[in-house]
């Protein structure tokens, strides 16, 4: 019966996507003797917390004496943009709390909880925790390792090259693929990549649907080569674009450009300073030396390959190149491996299998039990 | 009805598969009075034909007498292994043929058909045909086109690299992918590598199963580097081989061994022998310079590519590579994906979309109605 009431509140959660920021996605049901009394979730970064839109949902506050609430993630106890959901709770006459996953983030971390039963209120703590965490795996990553979780993305002809000579744009991948890249950079709070590519592609590098709170872009360019704003599409929109550069003497920057200058920056050093500026995920869209940096580095979380039917061989670019002698491979886990129109999106990960979720593409693979053979 | 019976056909001829080497796959039910009397398959090369093997099924032999035979490819028309099936047919007192495929064999051609129909016989085709031609899609091709069928194989990682360095075997493909490869080696009549393959990896090129009619393993060695019989693995079994080279002189040759000397060869000119000598299917296991010169001169029709969930980076060897310059994409169209353990195996084939038939694998993205997340 618990985890009945949490899923409708993880489904709940999932309503706020992409609209939450640093904030997490939260959901929660109110439940008494087996009627759902109110639903609530966290709709946008700055405006109500999931228990608040609940509680206050409740038709008749009388009712809520002695009702158990379901929240995802464990109410916070800190005045913030909102007051403590805690103190609420403990002032509706709610005398049992059942949360999914406790909250890393530091200002909270457990002790929300221990708010509650010091209270006198009975917490159940860990129902369905593993699809609660899958809300915000972004935020927990960040909260609990006190650093971006990165995902290098690639887009690649099937045999591994970004494009046929270094200087233009190839165009590989289709337009479904497009599509999802668009919607993927929505999920994070940075994406980042290097002068080359903004020079050959000229992307904007924004997400779908621009938001109250669109991802910074990022541009790794040391020598300060693609600070004409003019010409670059990427300084064309109104969304933040951070660079880190050596340069700090470029006259009528937009107010939306921020340098960030630095003799030496290094891949660690960028990272450092986008923990510190409390960027909990980075989409990195580099060309093949970006990203070689950060697979020497082993700073990142997370691979997303776009595969194109499509060949160039020769002398082509190959992703994740440079001069640098290697010696092994870097291990990763494959999570889902899809159809993507025309390409194929594969998902690997350090570390171990997580629980995706995808649309499956109409390119799976289809048993015919008639059949022997292998085509 | 018809589809029915040539489903059954189609069933059986699929039981001959790995056996019947440059024959055909065929399958043949006789079927009276809605009633199944026999069945047949060609079960291996040098064996009876499906026509053949269901007609001496019948118990009794008088109940042939205007029954109709289902067959999924054209019955032949002239004495090879087997003495022509057409006129068994007509001796048998069948009355009507339902053919699903018309053969392309010149020495067939539809003349097994005409012959049928000049005896009286009635002869329906196109049943099921696509399902059919299936079958034998390597025969199909090189009939038809009088050229082998290529398949370009290529194991690569994640960042479509084949090794950390080009003189030593990086494994990157697991246990599913070895065994599935070794499978995939017994459908095709020759396995083509390069010298540099042989040097590096060390390997035999022989499939799981080694039939009466093993693949032909063929190596591209200009120089004849690899020509020490009891160094490389490739001359120790007894399936035969066959060395594209310019040397001649070379003592003690295994009797298995055969050298095609020439001072000049290209790959148009070893497709063009590997025609003449009656070769359907050529599967390619090249490093980047073979990959990368079959694909210069469009001289392939699929890539069966696994990609493995590891990075190399830096100066790791690329898949399709050399010095040549490319100036555009080679388009292909994506057929089919799936997980192979922990590897993705993707096809992609020239032209359309064919049917596929596979396995899925166990990490097919899953759709879950409930999570609104792209992850």
């Amino acid at each position: 019966m618990d985890e009945r009431y949490m899923e409708k509140a993880i489904e709940l959660a999932w309503l706020g996507r992409g609209y939450t920021y640093t904030n997490p996605l939260v959901g929660a049901v109110i439940v008494k003797e087996n009627s759902l009394l109110a639903t609530g979730y966290h709709p946008k970064y700055g405006e109500k917390h999931a228990e608040k839109m609940a509680i206050e949902k409740c038709e008749s506050p009388e009712d809520i004496c002695d009702a158990t609430l379901y929240v995802t993630l464990e109410p916070c106890n800190h005045t913030g943009k909102q007051p403590p959901c805690t103190q609420m709770i403990i002032d509706s006459g709610i005398s049992k709390v059942v949360i999914a996953q406790l909250d890393p983030n530091p200002v909270v971390a457990g002790k929300g909880k221990a708010y509650l039963e010091a209270q006198g209120i009975q917490v159940v703590s860990g129902i369905l925790q593993e699809e609660a965490e899958d809300l915000n795996k972004h935020y927990n990553y960040f909260h609990r390792r006190q650093h971006p979780y990165i995902v290098l993305k690639q887009a690649v002809s099937l045999d591994g090259k970004l494009s046929v000579n270094p200087f233009q744009r190839t165009y590989l991948t289709g337009e479904e693929t497009y599509k999802k890249v668009h919607e993927e950079r929505q999920c994070y709070q940075a994406i980042l990549t290097g002068s080359g590519t903004v020079l050959a592609d000229n992307p904007t590098l924004l997400p779908e649907t621009i938001t109250d709170f669109p991802p910074v872009r990022i541009i790794l360019d040391r020598s300060g080569q693609t600070l004409d704003f003019e010409k670059y599409h990427i300084f064309g929109e109104g969304a933040p674009v951070w660079v880190f550069t050596k340069t700090d003497s470029i006259a009528n920057i937009p107010a939306h450009v921020h340098l960030i200058p630095n003799e030496h920056w290094t891949i660690p050093k960028v990272v450092d300073y986008l923990q510190q500026a409390g960027i909990q995920s980075v989409y990195v869209e580099g060309g093949s030396k970006i990203h070689d940096a950060f697979l020497a580095e082993g700073m990142f979380e997370e691979v997303i390959s776009y595969i194109s039917p499509k060949l160039i061989g020769g002398n082509g670019v190959p992703a994740f190149s440079s001069d640098r002698d290697v010696s092994a491979t870097t291990p990763l886990v494959l999570q889902c491996v899809e159809a993507v129109g025309e390409d194929v999106r594969i998902v690997n990960k350090r570390g171990k299998k997580d629980v995706y979720r995808f649309d499956s593409g109409n390119r799976d693979c289809q048993t015919n039990p008639k059949s022997k053979s292998p085509y």
